[in-house]
């Protein structure tokens, strides 16, 4: 993989953050890095704070009667509407069930509402309901709600999405980002970067040798026969905005721990990386949509491993690293060329509208 | 009230529907009228359906485990963001509160997606987020799951926001549109048109003589009282997008009854007839967000009534007419001058963007 076209203290841009006056909203509010997290903490948090939402995840789990249940809600904004390997609507319904099933929720059902802008073709919108449809049934959730709305030309961009989710969690787990300890095998399960080169490609028009497919795909049956191998799975997060290394840094820093990872076991595929280095680019950044990073208890790896190779969308999964007790807060990478590199949080916006 | 600035056979609009290939979204689709109904026939229902689905009702109603509950969700795209009464904040979670309440859930947890275009003021959206914890806070739910999107200027228009909330249906009841049955008395609770009158006059500038302010307002406590007084509440229904003309025409169908209402009977605000007058505009298709009507069994109705006319948001309630065995799918109102006027579903845009 690359990894040098970066500075390491401005990880996610080869160019300066871009100077704002700190008073209006800027692409990078929506790049899942620094800014997002700033944005978040500020306006929201600060207002809305609450015992759920203070946690942090992807999800809320909460309890209502006997039955525990996880919640998700999640916009989507992508351009093009397709492209290598899915479109929008297919993001969609995955995204809302990755973010149930990385609470270990079993994802059950969907609402998804819709703003349109004035002149959408109903053709574009046809074929994304369709694959919505489509890959509801291959996650096994049901869309049973919904809305639509419908803004003037030009103050849209043809079709946003919003999917909201619930899931039943069924085993007596605590995953979460702050659950991670000391001597946790982390493990990926599978390449890095594929999601985002797959828009970044279509977009820019280039052409690269191997076709570069965007890796959408649910990950609640991975999920599955990885709780079922084991029950020390103690974090599970989908990479999405922002890559594995800003995920790798949310973990580090929720749940008090260092952590660190070998650059040459992070798989990348050919073509993602050729795409990385001509656009300047860290793969470690780029966005994902159908992998997932977990932290286990050392003692169950190899077991919670071999459970998610006879997935379709784990058998390239493999043990990156490890969580440890020194450097708290902070994500060391050792390199291929045998050096040692701080993996920080994205600061700004690498890739607008990536999902 | 007026009611007589639209031609009978086209109600909400006082031009002939706009002339569009059906190839392309317009503006229509988003009506809440026959435009959006033919959408959600043809593009969604034909694609998605499923048992929860095709109930058609503003939310699914479905158990997990031995818990009945209710999950809606609403984009909202109100502009401008702020108008008298209220903002896109407090329209959100009201919306989402009240559609759950219409099925006799109790709402409890509230999601929250914003997609914000590039050069937003923060100071906008901070007012608005504290309006959202106000309006929470009031209504008695948690906000306990969200995201961010940022898309470029030119891309979005400001802040949309999209809300999605849960449920708990308690009490053993099957209140839905369907659930309508000759004798019924069709119960109001308050005055029509504030809401949508209240965006149109600041949008045009129009200053009318008493303010018009929006009637946004949680339905949740009104509706628990309704209940505590009846358990033959069998359809409520909050009148938004396309207004009460359009909800009775949606429950004359669904149930498979005649509707009768009394135009005398209908309470508007003097300012919001005044200003329907001037636009041309039938106050019974504007949009209301802090009101509701109810089919009740005729025996339980005035002890419905009474419960009702001790709440704020109950207090002008009133009995508007009955359902009847004749004129199945249609609605018939009695008007001030005496003769009797069939009230038609919307067909097209009458206020575009007004939720």
């Amino acid at each position: 993989m690359s990894g040098d076209g970066l500075r390491p203290d401005l990880p996610g841009s080869v160019c300066p953050a871009p100077i704002h006056d700190r008073k209006r909203i800027v692409l990078g509010h929506g790049s899942g890095g620094k800014l997002t997290s700033e944005l978040v903490q500020n306006i929201f948090l600060s207002v809305f704070h609450n015992d759920v939402l203070d946690r942090l995840d992807d999800q809320a789990v909460f309890e209502i009667g006997s039955v525990r249940l996880a919640f998700t809600t999640d916009s989507f904004v992508v351009t093009p509407l397709f492209f290598p390997g899915g479109d929008i609507g297919k993001l969609a319904i995955h995204g809302t069930v990755n973010d149930l099933a990385m609470s270990g929720a079993r994802p059950l059902y969907i609402s998804a509402a819709f703003i349109l802008e004035e002149g959408l073709e109903l053709e574009e919108l046809q074929r994304v309901v369709s694959s919505m449809r489509a890959a509801s049934d291959g996650a096994g959730v049901q869309l049973v709600t919904g809305d639509t709305k419908v803004v003037e030309r030009g103050k849209g961009d043809k079709l946003f999405i919003t999917t909201t989710g619930i899931g039943v969690i069924e085993r007596p787990l605590q995953i979460s980002a702050d659950q991670a300890r000391p001597g946790d095998k982390i493990i990926l399960s599978g390449t890095i970067g594929d999601h985002g080169m797959a828009i970044m490609s279509t977009r820019e028009g280039l052409e690269f040798e191997g076709e570069i497919r965007s890796d959408t795909a649910p990950l609640n049956g991975l999920v599955n026969a990885m709780l079922k191998a084991s029950s020390e799975v103690h974090v599970m997060r989908d990479p999405t905005r922002g890559g594995l290394a800003t995920t790798l840094n949310e973990i580090a820093s929720r749940s008090k721990i260092g952590i660190t990872v070998e650059q040459q076991r992070i798989p990348v595929h050919e073509a993602v990386q050729g795409a990385c280095e001509i656009l300047g680019i860290d793969p470690l950044y780029v966005a994902n949509e159908g992998k997932l990073v977990a932290f286990v208890a050392s003692a169950d790896a190899e077991r919670v491993l071999d459970s998610m190779r006879n997935q379709i969308v784990g058998v390239e999964a493999r043990i990156i690293g490890q969580a440890v007790a020194e450097h708290p807060g902070k994500v060391l990478m050792k390199t291929d060329i045998g050096g040692t590199r701080i993996l920080d949080t994205m600061f700004g916006e690498q890739l607008p509208r990536i999902c």
